[in-house]
């Protein structure tokens, strides 16, 4: 439930306001050099988006294991983040209500016990286990010559309401993934992808190359035919570099859209669990918006998904 | 890497052109009424959508095991369709042939041998053994009052070309899943939902609930507050059903965007297996739009999907 | 449940008195020769053991796909058995009855309802699918130069009634696995061998190397140290060729203790499911003596094992 | 490969040398009473074993995540043991040597590179992750009425030299599992037990009920005929409470060979990395016998497998 990957796995833990959180990444090849400086660059950019929450996340990333001499040793690689200024009390008013748009009602009916406290496990805290998870993925494409590129393509407009939350849209592109990358039927590149990318919190679109514009088109405008067929570059990428479930060798090019984030400074009506609705006011700190610290979330979950179908 | 699910599961096998295709259901349970009239059904479903090939594909599905007397055992169900009416020599000008947008080149890169007739492993026939194992999901939802409708939502606009294919969306509601059914994390409803749907062949896009529109909302439009507390029922559906990866009770929605069919009848230009083009008039036979019949194997993975974890 | 393996599979279905049983292979490498009369040779050494039963099993093994051209294509495997011969009435009485020994009770109870008809799912017929699967893999195996013989170790002496059945132990070596191959901790090469070999039917004991009779001694006597360097050829083989998990390139050895089969010709009191005892006279066929041919299911099971790992 | 379970599943990492070992839980049900104290007994009676080494672990267990309130949240469950009192200079000189017996040799082929210090990853020390995971799983099977108890059945005979080191049987027998837990054919409880068992460092032969005697025996002595059909006692256990994969309800027994610690106070000859023999006297602290301390692991292991198959 909380691990991801078949072969280069990632296992995460943790409560926002528990005290840590971490992972534990089991595949990750042996002698491939330890790149500590990129996981400090990757947490510093889910760090310092526009519109970063205020609370200050002093996010040290430890490692426990797997790394001998600066190699990893091909067992399991723990890391850790200490949970620091957890203010508790902000959220004390939240153990008897469920916010709505947020997963205290649904943690609540599938457990029926939850840690009411910023989120728990469902805060978007969870997602820095994923960036760790993301970095070391990024270690072993870069010696492969892979590069994973996001970015934002669309943001929601301005309602001129500067508490108010936005909604937008990220791209991704991944270069250098050989030819043959991937499985056929039901473990499709492009269904691993979907999967990866639709488990980041507030991912609720996904679609590869042309995407849902490819479902107003004919078949004769949409087939990639190849200009060069030295390196089988096709003239266009409709496809987003996946065919079959299989990657060709083209850029594999998809977009995720997501929604804003549900809680910001406005009052709104929470179900109390007596089954009762409470106006209430958000006291904690939210994100104006998130989409662009989430572009490293997005690469980290397609980096982690690419070396697990190359191992 | 052909088997779908993690407790309910299913395997499927097959070429287009060898003797069989069929699969085998795991972690079915046991007792379930088996309703041969329910798979005979839905491959009709499956078989005469607007559109439909000319082979006629005489699908007797057989069952193999698993159950005994009416009901199911609890042990693996196999099924087996005999392949007819194939016409092999159709194919023969493509064993050295890769077609624009087909899995042919990537399937030669992945395994360096394919079996070039009628697309081989990568034939749309391959969607009959899902529509299978869907239908025997559906009996196991059907007894606990849960059910799948899908639908066309949009078709590609004729270009007054009867000869050309057609890309659509297809919406897909699922009714009476309780709340509480999913996973945190990594092993979400909807990214469950998104790779068993983007696996179907052409799949290339997929939303939940208000899904791309989200992406241009602000938060206190997207969040879904609730109307009627006694039945946590919402005023918006914005999410889908479907919050932090679990079921919220609402209905699940979600659409999926197909790319057209990419072989019709016009010539294009195929890649030769030494590097060189050629022009290839398709002879074979192909949907000019596949849409319709895809509908009832949208639901097959919906239902498989939900089937999978409630067990 | 009904599947073997991770990344080379084998998924079994089929009971005893059914239409057919099979399996389907998923995970064989492409471009493997397949070799049809290894399949016949091995489904002949599990046939004719001595003591083998009178019921004659013409089991042709019909091959549905993943063969194209002499090769395996890398999809599915899928073969089926068709059951002949199946005298179902001679099973009639035992609807209501609970064989001592036997899965009777147990499957009940796992899933309230039974296939009574020769043991349904949980009889030794079960194994021809195994046996299948295992010369697919040794078709890998032959082309790597690893070679695996079981052979028949010990049996239970005659007591003078050739009436009643025996057990016995079967020893296996496993040649030509290079150093290196197995995981560490919980997915050890012993721990992957062990799980295979005791899901055998009636197997009850298993042990590698020096086995239970390394409990018995001192470290300095069980430690095997190198007399060859520069091939890592060590004096004695007390691990059976396994240290942490991992081969280290010696034989790799085990043995396996069979139980008799519990039904022979002699009256047994079985327990019926309203919870009275019954004298049952048997009347269905029975091995004798079934070590012989479960040789080559051992056999089997170790070569998927090894396969499974090297993939 | 460092994970353990389906449902419920241990994943561990940690080298016995770095910063510290420990382990995930995932999957253990929510709202389980959290007992501390179970771990730290069982962590107790794997350090105070007769002839425990000297080396002080003093193994404090701090729980991360997944408990809130003293009950558990169906989230991951993390921990952590930090390493002290790790004296790497002892080990300085087998940074070039492979001691026999050990993996040292199978690490480098699997790897290429390894931690020399203290066995690294391959150490015993990696058994006390397994001990929390099993203390966490008899907090689950203890509100179930589960038990499971082990004990030394058999130590190799002292040859008059306390320097030497002993193998051993430990004898396990789980009361209170109901019929009908484990599934049929390849993942069979004993199947299941076998594996866990075997993956314990040094396990060397595992059997069930009468194990190796059984190849000794005839049908009708075999086999276990009912004795109370109310409660479906049998007269003998010779099956070990396990029929076709799945308990019986009677008491599950297994025993457990282990060989004896390789390394001891005694020189032995080593390989060096360039294939050169070396005499090695080993300055590391070793246990002159470690099946008493063994007896809380062979707990752990059947207490997860007993869960992960009730989950």
């Amino acid at each position: 439930m909380n691990r991801f990957g078949t072969r280069f796995t990632l296992t995460t833990y943790g409560e926002s306001h528990g005290p840590a959180i971490g992972g534990v990444v089991d595949g990750c090849p042996a002698g491939v050099v330890f790149d500590g400086n990129m996981i400090a660059n990757e947490m510093l950019r889910r760090h310092i988006g526009a519109g970063a929450t205020k609370r200050c996340e002093a996010d040290t990333v430890e490692i426990l294991s797997g790394v001998f001499e600066g190699r990893t040793l091909g067992t399991p690689i723990a890391f850790e983040i200490r949970n620091q200024d957890a203010n508790s009390s902000d959220y004390d008013e939240l153990r008897e209500l469920y916010r709505p748009g947020h997963a205290d009602y649904t943690y609540a009916m599938r457990y029926g016990i939850r840690d009411h406290r910023g989120g728990g496990r469902a805060s978007g805290r969870e997602t820095a286990a994923r960036v760790v998870g993301g970095a070391i993925a990024k270690m072993i494409l870069r010696e492969k010559g892979i590069s994973i590129n996001g970015g934002v393509l669309h943001l929601a407009e301005s309602n001129n309401d500067n508490d108010d939350t936005k909604g937008g849209v990220i791209e991704c592109t991944i270069t250098g993934v050989p030819a043959g990358i991937g499985n056929p039927v039901f473990d499709k590149l492009n269904a691993r992808l979907a999967a990866a990318i639709m488990s980041i919190p507030s991912a609720i679109g996904f679609e590869m190359g042309a995407g849902f514009a490819a479902a107003k088109m004919c078949g004769s405008e949409y087939r990639d035919e190849w200009s060069d067929c030295s390196s089988a570059i096709t003239k266009t990428n409709h496809c987003g570099g996946i065919q079959g479930g299989i990657s060709n060798g083209m850029p594999i090019v998809f977009r995720t859209a997501f929604h804003p984030v549900v809680t910001n400074n406005k009052p709104t009506e929470c179900m109390a669990v007596d089954g009762t609705l409470h106006l209430w006011k958000p006291k904690g700190r939210h994100d104006s918006c998130h989409i662009p610290r989430t572009v490293v979330v997005v690469e980290a979950m397609a980096a982690m998904t690419i070396v697990d179908l190359l191992n």
